[in-house]
């Protein structure tokens, strides 16, 4: 029997691998996708070198290609296909160079977001995107997902931080995009094409990403309740309307207060309605959290709270274990515009009704993003009736001209609700691109657009 | 004999127009390329279907079509092709609505940039992006070059201002792109692939843009004189570096400040290196302007004042008529990394002294975005002399990592020097993704890309 990996072996060496554990530790990402199927190797690309080989034998044997990073991401982008190709690129991590009169670093995908923030911040800098999975994730993966975070609001997302990318195309080629200047209009954004492409239209083997000052002073957290959901929402327009602006702004609804405060008990009041916290930096932080806390009263706020400590971002931080450990692991991703919020989480609150089961939300409130997780069992039944739920969620941030995903991606758990956003020609226009850089479909085949 | 535009003239009645005068209004933009040759008619279309009708005409026939919004392009890009078709869309002018709580505007393209803003204004927002000719130019041909401006340093290029847009397709088709949330992962970033592309891949025929809140407070105007290329260049790293931003910070040679004061004569002192001039907005504007000239004088200003008027910001203002008054008529547009900015402009010095002539460079600091503009006769040969400087700036600003256009854009132009920046493959994957939209090749074919 001939080996179908020889070539690619003479090629990669101990880069390529086939053993059990490595397709099995390499084979999927955190999503609740199963995947559907084993790979039939894993290329542990030290280069974009390497990269190119692995596309090259794909795009001959006709092998369809995942791409992996930190394996983080909760959409199923990641996960092997079966017969396929898994192209890793955590050993691809070396900050390769910080500019800090530019305020920039070059580095390899493979890199841990945490890492390139706490190595600009040596140098007076940081990474200012902040996906709640920084820890483990990597820039690559941050990229190809344009990740979010906590302070998009203040920040942008992962889009705004890319200067430049070095992509290895489909047919092994290597593509530079992109430039390390603040402008330039030459040619077609193909950077931010890229970004969050999912891996479709080439894998990214390095990128130079814009890093900012740390802001001077101490920060400042706050914590504000309200008995109804429209008070917490006609807050968050009423800041968004502002001058002074958060670096982070969140909602928990009570029942998710509720969750945080029975797994962890800290005395946190639950509110009626809804609570905001948030963050403010810069060298008059105080300042700006009390003309926040301000608005919040005006609109209605019970109670409030300002501290010099991070504690009182502590109950966001601790919402997602909670949730879990309560059961509640199915969750949805959407986006509404921000004067919709309340409307929005209302809307949740009535679908919870009609199930007759609850649903807890978090919320990236200053740029309108919910994670809403719903109570169910572990059957099959339960799993069919919170899916049904979370489609109603869906379907209604669509009717609020809202988006299917506001952070974690299409990947293939949502494929099928691509529709549902995008038009047939929005599709066709997709399709297009995707052919016109991967004639032949082996990258992430099926899956994102 | 047969009039050719008899179909397009039974779709579109009074809306095209080939009478001489309007052929001669609407053949050129503001660059100093002269068209090849006159259209067959103007289209003075009034709606996504106007512009659908004189595409599919086009496609039709094969006729070269370009795309006009204020004719403020500086690249030649809004040209008429000799025989081919102008879309001209200056009467769809409406502000279609305010959407104060989102903080969007939905405009049609041929609304004036200007007029925007100052709708935007009597809701207590703004539109941030500021072009200098923002007074004549449209929101369409801002989209269409990824305009730039004055405050691009605190609020970004136009791309970043836009959420979504509608697109007529090459082939007629209608394209919606984008989402108004703040976050949105679903799908390519076409919104963003639109923005900068210069009509090659489509008709932008409506946008809803981002609108900010007006700063509270009366902004500060500052102004810093340096001995030296190199002490300007290193206050405009510190600045960058620290935590307090400028909206703009400008930055005048010393010869670009002689033509000013030598055409508009107001005491100003003309410094032996270079000026830098800016602005600060905010309730703590005072305080920011001060830490903005400390770090001035830190890096060797030799004189330095704030003022509550924006008298400092006039004399950059002026440049260009000062300029343009002394016969400095050709200039460039490439940008560096603004660590490079001293280097880049020593590096003008003695492309000036090489030639014998001298150069005027006026530029956008905080973002490393300069205007070069080379003293020059009106014949032949002093036109070719200039030309030849020019091209020696473009390629030092490659050689520091800059790019060729900071705003301006390519049009035809700069078409001959696309691939001094871009590689062979990136070239080719700029075509891929034209013939994906426009395969036909009708939509300002040969230029941008």
């Amino acid at each position: 029997v001939t080996d179908p990996l020889a070539a690619l072996r003479a090629e990669l060496g101990p880069r390529l691998a086939a053993d059990p554990e490595t397709l099995h530790r390499y084979g999927r990402d955190s999503s609740r996708a199963e995947p559907e199927g084993e790979a039939i190797a894993v290329v542990l690309a030290e280069s974009a070198a390497d990269v190119g080989a692995a596309l090259g034998w794909a795009a001959r044997t006709g092998t369809p290609v995942s791409v992996r990073g930190g394996g983080t991401g909760l959409a199923g982008g990641a996960n092997a296909y079966p017969g396929g190709l898994v192209v890793s690129l955590d050993r691809m991590n070396r900050i390769l160079e910080i500019d800090v009169e530019n305020r920039l670093a070059r580095v390899e995908p493979g890199v841990v977001t945490a890492d390139l923030d706490a190595a600009a911040r040596e140098h007076g800098l940081f990474y200012a995107p902040d996906p709640a999975s920084a820890a483990t994730s990597t820039i690559g993966g941050n990229i190809a997902t344009n990740a979010g975070g906590l302070r998009c609001i203040a920040h942008g997302v992962t889009r705004e931080a890319v200067a430049e990318l070095e992509v290895v195309l489909p047919d092994g080629r290597v593509l530079e995009t992109g430039r390390r200047t603040v402008k330039d209009v030459v040619g077609y954004d193909l950077t931010g094409l890229f970004v969050g492409s999912e891996g479709t239209l080439g894998v990214i083997t390095a990128a130079t990403v814009r890093l900012k000052p740390i802001p001077p002073g101490e920060p400042r957290t706050f914590r504000a309740g309200f008995d109804s959901l429209e008070a917490a929402g006609a807050a968050v327009i009423a800041i968004a309307l502002g001058a002074d602006r958060p670096e982070i702004l969140e909602l928990m609804d009570a029942f998710s207060v509720e969750m945080v405060e029975s797994f962890f008990p800290s005395g946190l009041a639950v509110p009626r309605g809804a609570m905001l916290v948030g963050q403010a930096v810069g060298s008059d932080a105080q300042r700006i959290a009390e003309a926040i806390v301000e608005r919040c009263v005006e609109a209605g706020a019970t109670d409030s709270e300002i501290s010099t400590t991070s504690s009182l971002l502590e109950a966001r931080r601790l919402a997602n274990p909670a949730l879990t450990a309560r059961g509640l692991r199915l969750s949805c991703d959407v986006g509404v515009p921000v004067a919709a919020l309340a409307t929005m989480l209302r809307g949740v609150e009535a679908i919870a009704a009609r199930h007759g089961r609850r649903i807890a939300t978090v919320a990236h409130a200053g740029d309108g993003n919910l994670h809403s997780a719903v109570e169910a069992g572990d059957s099959p039944v339960e799993t069919a009736i919170a899916e049904e739920m979370l489609d109603e969620i869906t379907r209604l941030a669509l009717e609020l001209g809202g988006t299917i995903s506001g952070e974690h991606g299409i990947g293939s758990t949502k494929h099928h609700e691509l529709p549902w956003q995008l038009s047939a020609t929005s599709i066709d226009v997709h399709r297009r691109i995707k052919e016109a850089l991967d004639p032949g479909g082996i990258l992430s085949p099926g899956r994102a657009v």
